[in-house]
């Protein structure tokens, strides 16, 4: 059986991290911006081996056990103890692994929903094994409930499928713009000093995001979280400036990656291309994904 | 300002009741499928007159308080106290009203999204408005959650939207049949004696459901509810059973409405179209609504 899934990119405009014992109840308030770019996970499951085993690759490259921890466990638990065979998982990224669009919680997500698909389960067991794994290993704290609720989210409740309230907001016709610069670990911010602003600013976006429920308010008050908890500054913040005389709706940092994202209007894309071109700097225009991730039986 | 919303028909398959003096905590468990048709509602908001005025029509008659209170309900809530000028809501219906497919709920949901667009709310405070009118106005407890989570949903808690909890499952791809043979009234059930056994049989349909989670599943145990609960009997019934002969998956009753449904595979949907045109009944095939409804701006 071939099964195909597709993950949107998801964006984290701001957040307070809620840890807790029970990965279920673990997650994150903020707001974020899910792509129509993202992850494609395609599936393969053939019986008639003897033995057992699970192979997943990123980009066309297998990948080992070290290097793709959250999707192997995912694997291992969703899979039945007694099935013999191959599954084989290749997950393909449309951005790079750790710039901050929830590639980790995608791959793991596209992975579960492929693998409920395949052997009987539900879309809530499926998510509920992404997020458990994605928290666990700390790939993140609320990729997997985002990505679910597509469109323009926001974390209103904490925690994992079925435990966390994830609201959308309405928008327009917006085109997401992403400068995609480098990698930040979420793991050292999660584990540093930063956390305290963080979650100190994340609330009082929240707070003033459900008061004024608009995507031009979620990316001033993202923008203000950012330069607040002096995650973005330096040449960085240098940059979000420049791009801000360009556009109409303030840049913000993409949350947690070194690089930008915008909303554009239409006739906005064209400035931006522009300008980022002339920087000689990497970039994309992509649209917001609306609705849920895709499931379904690949017919190649 | 003109917008435009679609919500799905929803029919339930079986449910279990879940009575609240606070509406958001009132729902139901169960499980249901979301249809390719249902309701559009266009809501057009015009400023410029001195007083502010509602006005509601079902399928292009413009309809009293009386006779759409949950809609009139939902748009006084979501319309702003000091706003003046005029508000006008189009319903349309593909199915009729009374028969089961979660008009009431698809028209308050509908507008609901449509006012939330238009005057600054969000998903989810405009879909906890419509779920609390058709609570409270008895029109049903799980179609605006159903209705939200699209496709083959199953309630495992109950409650309104940010409360109850709406699994999926996967699904291939099905058809869907509908025979809508007449009205139920949803308020006059949920008054009578049935209640104790929809609520006994209802809760093991729903755990049965979760140990083995399938669509075909799914119509077995919605049968098998309706035939215990004594709900389905006398002529639709036998109707059942005629229908049975002609497609693989049991047909069941829709809650609440005197009619059938029963999920098709594409080589069975000739089957069950000639049986239905030999019997000279009214019926229909659609599609599965997958994700949310939808909500955007009318460009006429």
């Amino acid at each position: 059986m071939l099964v195909r899934t597709f993950v949107p990119a998801h964006i984290t405009a701001f957040f307070v991290p809620k840890f807790h014992d029970d990965p279920l109840k673990a997650g994150s308030l903020g707001a974020g911006v899910n792509l129509d770019k993202g992850v494609n996970v395609f599936a393969s499951i053939e019986t008639g081996t003897l033995e057992r085993h699970v192979h997943i690759s990123f980009n066309g490259e297998p990948v080992g056990r070290e290097r793709a921890v959250i999707s192997y466990s995912v694997a291992d638990e969703i899979v039945p103890d007694d099935f013999t065979g191959e599954v084989e998982i290749w997950q393909y990224f449309d951005f790079p692994n750790g710039y901050g669009f929830g590639n980790s919680a995608g791959g793991a997500l596209g992975t579960a929903l492929a693998l409920g698909y395949a052997f009987g389960g539900t879309w809530l067991k499926a998510a509920q094994v992404a997020h458990k794994y994605e928290v666990l290993n700390r790939g993140g704290l609320g990729d997997v409930v985002g990505q679910l609720a597509g469109g323009i989210e926001v974390r209103v409740r904490a925690g994992g499928p079925g435990v966390g309230v994830v609201d959308n907001l309405f928008f327009e016709d917006y085109q997401v713009l992403v400068v995609p610069l480098g990698k930040l670990s979420t793991r050292e911010v999660l584990d540093g000093d930063v956390v305290k602003a963080i979650e100190r600013e994340g609330r009082g976006a929240l707070e003033k995001l459900l008061g004024e429920p608009k995507p031009e308010r979620m990316m001033a008050l993202a923008r203000e979280f950012a330069e607040k908890t002096g995650l973005l500054n330096g040449e960085l913040l240098e940059l979000a400036r420049e791009l801000d005389r360009a556009i109409s709706i303030p840049s913000s940092m993409i949350m947690l990656g070194r690089g930008l994202f915008a909303l554009l209007r239409k006739d906005e894309v064209e400035n931006a291309r522009n300008l980022l071109s002339d920087l000689n700097l990497p970039y994309d225009v992509t649209g917001i994904h609306e609705g849920r991730p895709t499931v379904g039986r690949w017919v190649g």
